[in-house]
């Protein structure tokens, strides 16, 4: 049944956004301006997020630490590239303790700083490196427009921040976190989404070079879900975090930096889920088989507690729900919290051996035996909603990915259905400015594909980049 | 063999708590004052933490979730006792994007504010009871004083924050997390800490009561190790939190909050540790046992990483190190590292079948049959180490617990060697006083043990309470 709290997807996408957000109790909004409460619902997926993320990060040879919130104003500023990209978006705290300070600190917008203040006094020889620290926090800029997820003044992230004694070392590094990315979106989120490059304009703030993940949403808009940053020795030139070499010289350490942040919940909700609520892949799903009992009796409720027992055992994430409300009602609930599978038991059905399974994707219900081996079946289906997920999300994004030769068919594009559009780049920024005068249509990354046709999109001069550009969030 | 680089813990306890906090490199000062970096070794320990108690949170219902960290002037107003508890200690943010913001807003130094404001809008009906709510943060308090773990400006706590319909529930509540607490302290940091209730003076800015958590360092000061307090309708009347109750009535909800801290990471060195650095008790150790070679012949390494197979497949958290450095090396890094188990094994050794375990608590060197039942030995030593660190705890806490009958009593104690000092007290507020003029002695909780001697250890009236006294971090 259609949740009448949530407005259709393709009347009024931006609406359908929030009231899915409020409908499964992801987040909600709070007396503080652009500050949001992440809600049990959307906090479960960010915690099944963390703890996927960071079982790779240290298989990876990552370790966890944490860095103060807090940066003083001069250490900021050692960085110039740095302060100019983010102290017009930082807060700034002027009092502690009921006194003035005599050096404001800014509420950490990203850590580059705390990590070089700290690798400075930590590393004297190439025996103490590489350092391959990451943290799981909180930052703050100060955002004008927000949104749930997509945009808030606060939002919580991993950062990684890692130094390397070679070049060589580093951007490797920083290739293969990108290559973690693109892994737990396409493997895990299900979200097909694609990387390369950052323009000059886009990268990072002090980055020699940032590769990005984008992903397209199902309206068409991009949503960068994650970045690594090669720095070189920008960094730790600036913040004098040098080693002695293998030939016992003086050298400034290779440094990196990546991140992904709760913006990925608000991906998933954008490219998986539908007028029914959220849609979440069996992967990342916190709860990925719910028990629902239609009717009280022993039969029932005895073959529910031994789904659940089986279930449990074999490592299927599963709940029951045994609480007074109808049991149309938690087929709703369920629904729109975006459960994968649902397994409904009554005494009807039970006359027959049979129970109902319901794809969420899908919708669909299936009826099956009451004595199959329910683990395999269970396995298989969930590992098959998520490779059809995937599929969908593929198709989705392949029908909003288009090729330009011109600005006038970028306008086109733009003006029946965004997407991905691919088209050529002679490389110069002021090309790159006109584009974005289209609808705000930026480069969302630098592909190493072949050039669509070797001329630049705007100026027609011989192209040197293939981008894929869009409307991004 | 001794570490240089350690003061003698009888010598000067505080310098070797931070030599401790180096040479094992859990955490680090910064450039932020009163704000350190943890480092990989104190992060590890407070991931575990972590991991455990969550575990239990969510097993006794609990769900987490994610406030902001900024909280605006005009909502921390609204309960006078919180904010005439915390407005002296918070750090304001008065400017934002640039600009001066319109009203200022405080780093969150605890939560009950945001958890009452979201709760306002989220509860209607004694159906939606109760909530059980935690939250992993970071919360900042503008300290003068500050040492690692156990008072920084900043801090890494969990904070639950939950309501109910009935006083009974979240009286409850109360009760069952603080023996949570307890029961971590026990059961995992082999801390035999002690609960009661916090005196009017000492409890919580805002609370109906405070129960408590104590734990004796080894030199006798007293450390507040988890506190669990009970608000009654306090805070629900001060920010309109209302529901229908099941007699269809408006009613305020009963509220609870409880919270540990990154502090507990102190209290496990100054409890356990010893001159040779860090001492872990095993359930709470990220790596329980090192594996290090001593030569690289075959049957060495060989041997070695069967060992960390057994041991891995067995769920014991085990790594080798296989390192240049030389064997002498690792052994002292493990040892300063507090690695509870590490195992040599070398050709020597091999020749006659053996290999050494030694013991980090007791330094003891066991030489076993290489061929032995690993898993079971391992488990076996590790629970033997986690038994012997409490019992060792405990006879060290009973040795310095004491009688007092008046204040020469106590005067005398603490100048001699400060502990636990039980003592009756009539209840009143400045007999309270009186005693904590002896060195800044306050009371640690009141405990339900039967009274002393009867009569007020200060003013020699008839006493109310049993209490236990004492100095504090």
């Amino acid at each position: 049944m259609k949740n009448k709290s949530i407005t259709e997807r393709d009347k009024d996408f931006a609406q359908w956004y929030t009231d899915v957000v409020n409908a499964a109790h992801l987040a909600s909004y709070t007396s503080v301006k652009g500050c949001i409460a992440i809600e049990p619902n959307g906090y479960a997926i960010w915690e099944k997020m963390q703890e996927i993320l960071d079982k790779k990060f240290k298989e990876l040879g990552h370790v966890n630490v944490q860095m103060p919130l807090l940066i003083p104003e001069n250490l900021l500023k050692k960085e110039s590239d740095l302060v100019e990209g983010f102290a017009p978006e930082v807060a700034w705290v002027t009092i502690g303790g009921s006194k003035p300070l005599e050096e404001r600190h800014c509420i950490r917008p990203t850590s580059e700083t705390m990590f070089c203040d700290y690798y400075k006094d930590h590393v004297s020889s190439y025996r103490d490196l590489p350092k391959l620290y990451n943290q799981w926090c909180n930052v703050l800029r100060w955002e004008k427009e927000t949104r749930p997820f997509l945009r808030s003044r606060e939002f919580l992230w991993q950062e990684g921040h890692t130094i390397h004694a070679t070049e060589e070392e580093a951007k490797k590094e920083t290739d293969q976190m990108m290559e973690v990315y693109k892994w737990f979106h396409h493997e895990i989120l299900a979200i097909p989404s694609i990387t390369g490059l950052k323009t000059e304009k886009e990268k990072f703030a002090g980055a020699e070079y940032t590769l990005t993940n984008e992903a397209l949403m199902y309206n068409g808009v991009a949503l960068q879900a994650g970045t690594s940053h090669y720095f070189g020795q920008k960094f730790s030139k600036a913040y004098d975090v040098k080693f002695l070499n293998k030939e016992n010289e003086q050298e400034y350490v290779y440094q990196t930096s990546w991140g992904t942040t709760t913006r990925m919940i608000g991906g998933l909700i954008m490219v998986h889920s539908d007028d029914y609520g959220l849609v979440l892949p069996p992967r990342i799903a916190p709860v990925q088989v719910i028990i629902i009992p239609i009717g009280e009796s022993d039969e029932v409720l005895n073959l529910v507690n031994k789904y659940e027992t089986i279930l449990k055992e074999n490592g299927i994430s599963v709940k029951k729900d045994l609480t007074e409300k109808s049991p149309g009602f938690k087929f709703a609930e369920a629904e729109v919290n975006g459960i994968p599978v649902r397994i409904e038991i009554g005494e009807r059905d039970l006359k027959e051996n049979k129970v109902t399974f319901v794809r969420r994707d899908t919708r669909e219900k299936i009826v099956e035996d009451k004595d199959l081996d329910l683990a395999k079946y269970t396995k298989e289906l969930l590992e098959t909603i998520q490779k059809d997920m995937y599929n969908r999300a593929l198709e989705r994004r392949d029908s909003l990915t288009f090729e330009a030769h011109n600005l006038d068919e970028i306008k086109e594009i733009l003006n029946t259905q965004p997407g991905f559009i691919h088209a050529d780049w002679c490389g110069d920024p002021e090309c790159e400015a006109k584009i974005k005068e289209i609808k705000g249509c930026k480069s969302r990354c630098i592909t190493d594909e072949p050039l669509v046709d070797g001329k630049c999109v705007c100026c027609g001069k011989d192209a040197k980049h293939h981008v894929i550009w869009g409307i991004q969030y």
